[in-house]
């Protein structure tokens, strides 16, 4: 297992550059503070961060080629985000790549094309404190983790959130306000793995944060590819059988 | 129970009137086919079929507002499906009704929309025979099937299908080519529910099969809308939190 | 569909002659509420109520033979129950009779036997609130009930709930004193169909309330028995292949 | 990842003593072929053998600390195991154990346990060619596989497999005689990992097969202990609320 992971960040990277608070909780952008984070990690190692404002949004066909792992924060402007990047990433999930949605990363494109739900959610911005209790305290997500973790101040995600089911459930959050969500949620698309984690905010420093930052090198370890067996794509026509076939008209 | 599930029975339509051989088999249609069979069986009644070539495809704002069930043939055309027609469809699945794909409707647009993934398969064409196994007895798509049924000459289909694992997989087939598929297979979307199920053909007799029909029939039952719980689709903002909530910085 | 859902109602029967506050909540016994309720749904009979201390625990042959949902309620003498009768209830739900695991029944004999898993909790008598969000709009069993609802004063059950992952998640509930579970959760084995609902209690009047008893003619609904496919038990020698084996040594 | 994973290869151990053919075909007993097999896989090691005439059948408390993985191999004599090893094997699986269940241990006591199921199956033997197909082809368990390999001469087993549905469904079967099977389904149980494997035989070579060799020890990777966050059995009693309670009458 020599060959590190090879993880892109990809941030929107609106906010930061439109309001200042944002810009000091991020100096870097989000995708700074989640790069540098992930970067330190064993066996991991951020191959590029990228951004809306980029030439297809820094999402060219040869970084996703060497991109084992791709993590997702956007918020303001999911629908500036180009149809045929969209194609281009689903397409590179379905062969193999992982993909982590972060936080708002919920409305996005790509998430809704791999879910083939709208993926809508109740929120609400009153600082509030949210737990999230393990579920599958077996799962490599939830490695490392106590039995459930705190966060002080965050937005709330309630349900109904509009998913398919999870394959794998790993976290529930609690919120004070009255809440419940599912806060981790697993999910195979072709060969490639796909986790939604629900915190994250622009203005809350939630990337800071010891366990939320353990679940991203978690998840990243969790979604790296598997070579498995092949995966034929398409709809190959097989004209000769495998085993005699006694016939019949056509 | 008084109220019939409100069938429409959606067809590409153009083998029929390409192929006179296909005209033969499915005189009226393969729509006119299904609609006849579906149209007998008590508590259901087909409101109507509709095609391709039809303003909007048939699958209008009117027609799918009374459509509980929605049952989707096509082969040769599923580029010419209008996307904003795709787009309706899926609405409603989400909202809850009922989408059954038959065949070579795993290539649809609305079935890939549904499932997030590229729904390619193998595929051969020397009418070989095809044994469908139950392998979830208490299913109510299963209900009153032998353990296995056969159908003597069809079209193959094998895997690997390039799905989503399905929530409740019903039946699995045998080919006498050699390959094995997932048959008879079902998701929830939303409140909606999807199945897919492999039989038919245009000139294979299919839909004159007794069992064949017979799961056309159940599933159309197993995916009639169950009103259940409201269901609030898009992101509202919650401001009002239920419970209070002891605040911080925001 | 004119035939009733027959329905037994089991309550281990020992708080209410033990207690007198349980005897001035249920004066005719858990069962006896539970019992009264579903009595009076359309399409519903209740056939048989039966307590531990009845001889075979009032679940003979014949009662379970005429039962299509049995539904369970215990909380101090699990390990009472003889195994054989365990093992009788655990035959009729392969078959096809539905279970409905009510409250502290998590920690039952059948429950464990039919899970797999220890079925353990964390739990906390303090009288606090509980709100159940529906996660599945679209299921039967959430049928009628609004997008959550409360409970004023709870027994407080908490994750980590030892199961296996539902197969289908239909409530999650949130406490006042900040945990989650999952409430209301469906399996299925072999024929059968199996309903774990959290909300009950020996003093608090949780048998009363308008929606827990809403999700209870709904779970009965639900959990009865589909004719479905013939299925086989045990482990039947195929001596003849149904097609033709080109053979070998053996 | 220095520490390998530590395996213990189970058999029963019968057949090879009784049966001058069985111990031609496996002179080391079928412990001892995949032991060694095993036993040569960078990463792994096997820390013990056991079979069923042993004290305890091998499977001491000390024998089952030190395991990570245990492999399980039996046929005749399913309920000579004793349930109190039984239930120790059951509780270490809870705890993180991997467990992997080769061909006819689908009737052992303790993969009906962890299932909650009969486990029946249909078979035959007629020296009949399996095909075993991927339809999971990103999944660890099918890592370096072609789609499909051949076992020339097998015994059948058949649908319908007595099983909850598997979490993951990574090969289905393909019988020369006629039938199909789900042959390799993986499922969670508490912190534990079980794998069901069909192939294998007291006869036919089935564990000298490359391809079956290979799932053997991808297996073991797989079901290999993740630490993950953790896991508390029985049921606890939390007086102490997380958050305030603003009470009521208990």
């Amino acid at each position: 297992m020599s060959k590190p992971i090879c993880v892109t960040v990809w941030n929107e990277g609106i906010h930061e550059k439109t309001d200042k608070k944002v810009a000091e909780v991020y100096p870097q952008g989000i995708h700074g503070a989640i790069a540098a984070h992930l970067g330190k990690q064993q066996g991991i190692e951020v191959v590029a961060t990228a951004t809306l404002e980029q030439p297809e949004h820094g999402l060219t066909e040869a970084v996703l080629e060497k991109t084992d792992v791709l993590t997702w924060w956007a918020h303001m402007a999911h629908d500036q985000v180009e149809d045929k990047i969209v194609d281009r990433v689903h397409k590179r999930v379905l062969e193999g790549m992982g993909l982590i949605l972060l936080h708002s990363g919920h409305f996005s494109k790509i998430f809704q094309k791999l879910m083939g739900t709208g993926c809508g959610l109740k929120w609400r911005e009153a600082a509030e404190m949210e737990r999230l209790w393990v579920v599958r305290p077996g799962h490599p997500i939830a490695d490392g983790l106590p039995e459930y973790f705190e966060l002080a101040h965050t937005e709330m995600y309630g349900e109904l959130f509009d998913i398919p089911q999870p394959d794998e459930l790993v976290f529930i959050s609690w919120f004070e306000g009255g809440e419940v969500f599912r806060s981790g949620c697993c999910w195979h698309r072709g060969k490639g793995k796909v986790f939604y984690f629900r915190p994250g905010h622009e203005t809350f420093p939630i990337y800071y944060d010891e366990n939320v930052l353990k679940v991203l090198a978690n998840a990243v370890r969790w979604a790296a590819p598997i070579p498995g067996s092949p995966f034929s794509l398409g709809i190959p026509d097989i004209t000769e059988p495998l085993n005699p076939i006694r016939g019949g008209e056509g």
